[in-house]
This record gives C-alpha cells, structure tokens and sequence, in this order.
C-alpha cells in the first residue's frame, strides 16, 4: 500500500447526530489538532442544511447516495443527491485523484459505545482499529459487505470508514462521547502519520469482530405500524449475544415476542431512531476473532 | 371542586415523542382500558403531521400556541397554530364546556422519569401526584408559574397538566417507560374515578415538589453558537442538587464552567434535545415540601 497523503474528517453527514458536527467545527478552527507531518487533513460538513436545521436529511438520507450509479445520474436532484456530487468534488484532489482516507463521524441511539463500521475485512484498517482498541474500551469493530457500503459517503475512498458513537440522542451532545470520539480521531490520525514513517506500532496478533448478517424489522400489522418495541431485556444490549428462544420484541399489550434464528448473532443498532423508517429493528452480526 | 366529567388524553403534541403517540392509539384500539363509570375519556393526536415526519413540529412548538390572545388571533395561520384552534374545539362539549382533565404526554432525553408538570401548587393535582408516587418510585412532581404554562395545551383546562417521561431519545420507544407511563395514566383515571365516587384512597400528608425558578443558556459565542456542553458529571442527574460551585459545563477544549449561583438548586431537563434552539441548557427548580 502506498502512503496516505490526504484523510478527510466528516461530520454531520446527518444533520441532528452533533457529535461530528461540533468536532468538525472544533477541527475547523483548529486545523493544528488535525495536522500531521506526512498528509494533508481536511474537514468537511456533511449536510448543512440539514445541520442547520438540525434534522438527518431535507429529502433524503445523504449516506445513501453514493452510489457509483447514483453519483453519474444528472436526473437525481433531491438536495442530498446534489450534495452527494458535490462532496465528491470537494474530496477530489486538484489531480483528481479520490481522497485517501475518509473519516465520516455518527451517533447512534444505540448503544454501541465507539464503534468503528468498515467496509469488509481491510488488513489496513484491522490494524487501526486493533491500535484504536488500546485506546479505549469501548471500541468494537463491524464489518459489512462492500455490496452494502457502496452507497455510503465513506466509500468514496479505498479506506473510508465510520465511526457510530452512542448511545446518544438525536439533537444531543454527550460531553463524555464527544471527548473519546476525538481521543480516537487524533489516534487515528497519529496511526496514519506513524504508518507513512514506517514506524507503525506494536498491535495484538488478533481482533474480534461483528461481521453483519443481517436485519430484523419490527412486528407490523397489515398498514405497516410497528406492533411491537424493543424487549426491555435487549434495549442497549448491543453486542451481546441474542440466543435462539431470548426474547427480542414487547407487544403493545406485553406480549413477549423470541427471537426464532437457529443460532446465536450479536445484535448491534438495536433500537435506532432513524432505523424505524427503513424498517430496520436490529442489525445482526456474527463474532469472530481474526489474525492481524 | 365539583365532579369531572370529561378527560383527554393527548400524545404526539410533538410529534417525534413516540411514547406519547403509541399509548394514544394503544388507547384509540382499546377504548375500554380508559373507561370509567363517571366520566367519558377521549383521546387526541396533538399533531398529527408531525407525528407523520416524525419531527416536533412542522413551523413552530405546537405546545407554545395556546395563549388565549393566540387561540383568537385569526392573523396565525401556520400549520400549528391552525391545529392549536382545532385541539381548542375538539376539546369542547358539545355545550362548549372546556375539558376538566387534560393529560398531555412527553417525552424527554433528560433523565427526569416519570415527572409530572403542574401549573401552580393545585391541591387536587398535588393530591393526585402524590397517590401516583404510590404507585412508581420514578414519580417527581414539578410546578411552575401558570402565566408560563399559559402557552401549553394542558392550559386548557382547569386540571390539565403534563407528563413527561425520560430519559429517551426523540424518535424511539422505550418498553419500560411506555408500560410505566401506561400505569401511570390507568392509575390517574382510577384516582378521578374514586374521586366522583367520593372514595378518593388515602395518601401520605405531604409531597415533595420542585418549583421552577428558572433557566440556564449553554454558554454562546457572538454568533449564538454553543461554545460548551453539559458537564459529565451533570448529564442525567436531574432532581440532584447543584451547589455554587460545582461544575456544570463543559468547554469543546475541556475547560470546566463552574456554577455562579449563590443557593443549591434541583436542576430539571438537563441536555433535552428540542430546547437548544430555545436556549434552555436546564431548568432550575427549588426543592420544598408541601402539606397535603
């Protein structure tokens, strides 16, 4: 792999997750934070007018827009399909050559602490997070397929990846995962300079990760409403292991709803607000401990 | 205080406050669970297209349209304002008679459990507040001065008052705290049903209220922007007191902002979502005890 010469930090690429939001702006004035020696570092602001409005998106949901297809269709013209275009350009060096690295910050109302989201199992990118893991406990790292991401604004470039800190709300700043999202960028960023002086650090030989399987809507009746919550036994269980018969959904009327797979998953985005409208309850996810 | 004849119960005056909404169809489904012998129950969508987009309002706080001037200004055309009129109606007896007893339900992201919001010290609520203490330990009575409560929808009747429920995320349904806010409401229908019968059960000869004093901005820059966040040691310690002195904020650069008041305070809606825009970082309350 050759060196990395240019990372882009985005945040707010949903407008009402504020943690990306006001790290970016802190970034942004000041630059020095996110400077190292060997790339350039940028920031950018995902969806502002959604930010300002302090909504996830105007029209659409922005990280659902690039795909290759997508980002080629002139008909698309919902404004996160323009602003899709345009972030492309703005992450285009003046050879227009993609950004090498893209660092696009969420919050989630569930509980997944600081987990990093990759698109397939990158060496790369197993190394940083195995690196990022002894910064903080609460880092857990997901993969999913590459068929998956490529609708997502980090997959503009070859090693692009999310970070999803919660559990917090929608509209909220959590001073403690405001802290520890930036702890880890900075190590992220300290990770891509000691790699391009060769001096990478020491890392474990191995890492456990959540490999996506999977997502489970909620109950519905024939119109399509939800007839079903979390199970109280699962609200910000995320990571733990769901055992075929645990019970996974409470009915309006408290009727116990289990879970009917064949095998134990990890569920993770247990419980999101935003995932209710892409009729999303859960993702699931298979544990697996890889060798670095 | 003569018998009540009429109750309302309303969810989604906000729209993205799912708990509210859920129990109001739950209750729309099952007219029966809200049905007592000596007063007719209604149930009511605040507002409705909010409830649709899942956000809190679509022009303005529906929740801050129901100032008599307000209701009787034709001038006020958005879309809330319009629905405040419609509420107004809907609310009457066909004799134009207000509703006795509103309960208008909310959620919070501050921690503040099942809190119930009262305009004044009124006797009969206070009494009310009490038994349902009885029934949760996570039962807190707030009041606060009725020229403020003047805006809100409760206002419009004599016992209306709110219940607002936390901490959850705008958007999500927590199981617990719905079935807990379900027995809550059951539990205030049995104690107007008692009441009527002139059975009102027996409660402890005092309650512990918390008095709005007050409120508290996050620390602006000259542009308005919020140059600090909740102090960690505050997030979700509502009803807990804060001494002059103690930390409160918390700078982007880490710089702790210490509380310049001059008396111990019980800081209420710590961190909630919707008041950011309304520059409310908490409100403060006074803690005092009240014979019954």
């Amino acid at each position: 792999m050759t060196k990395i010469s240019t990372v882009a930090i985005v945040g707010g690429t949903h407008g009402n997750e504020l943690t990306g939001v006001y790290l970016v702006k802190k970034f942004a004035n000041n630059q020095d934070l996110i400077t190292r020696p060997s790339f350039s570092s940028q920031v950018v602001f995902g969806n502002p007018k959604a930010i300002e409005q302090c909504r996830r998106y105007i029209d659409k949901d922005l990280n659902r827009c690039f795909s290759r297809a997508d980002l080629q269709n002139a008909n698309l013209s919902s404004y996160e399909d323009t602003r899709a275009k345009e972030i492309q350009k703005i992450l285009l060096s003046p050879q227009g050559k993609a950004c090498d690295v893209i660092i696009d910050l969420h919050t989630t109302t569930s509980n997944m602490g600081l987990s990093i989201l990759l698109s397939g199992e990158h060496p790369f990118l197993l190394g940083l997070s195995s690196y990022l893991s002894l910064i903080s406990d609460d880092v857990k790292v997901c993969c999913s397929p590459k068929s998956q991401n490529a609708v997502y604004l980090d997959s503009l470039s070859k090693l692009g990846f999310a970070i999803e800190v919660g559990a917090v709300a929608q509209g909220v700043l959590n001073a403690e995962l405001f802290q520890k999202t930036e702890k880890l960028i900075l190590a992220a960023l300290d990770y891509f300079e000691a790699y391009n002086q060769g001096k990478l650090p020491e890392i474990p030989s191995f890492i456990t990760i959540y490999n996506y399987i999977g997502a489970i809507d909620y109950p519905r009746n024939a119109q399509g409403e939800i007839e079903a919550m979390i199970h109280p036994l699962r609200q910000f269980q995320d990571y733990q292991p769901l055992n075929p018969g645990d019970p996974i959904f409470l009915t309006f009327d408290g009727q116990e709803i289990f879970y009917d797979g064949i095998s134990t998953v990890y569920p993770i985005f247990i419980n999101e607000a935003a995932y209710y409208e892409k009729s999303i309850a859960m993702c699931l996810t298979e544990k697996k401990t890889v060798n670095l």
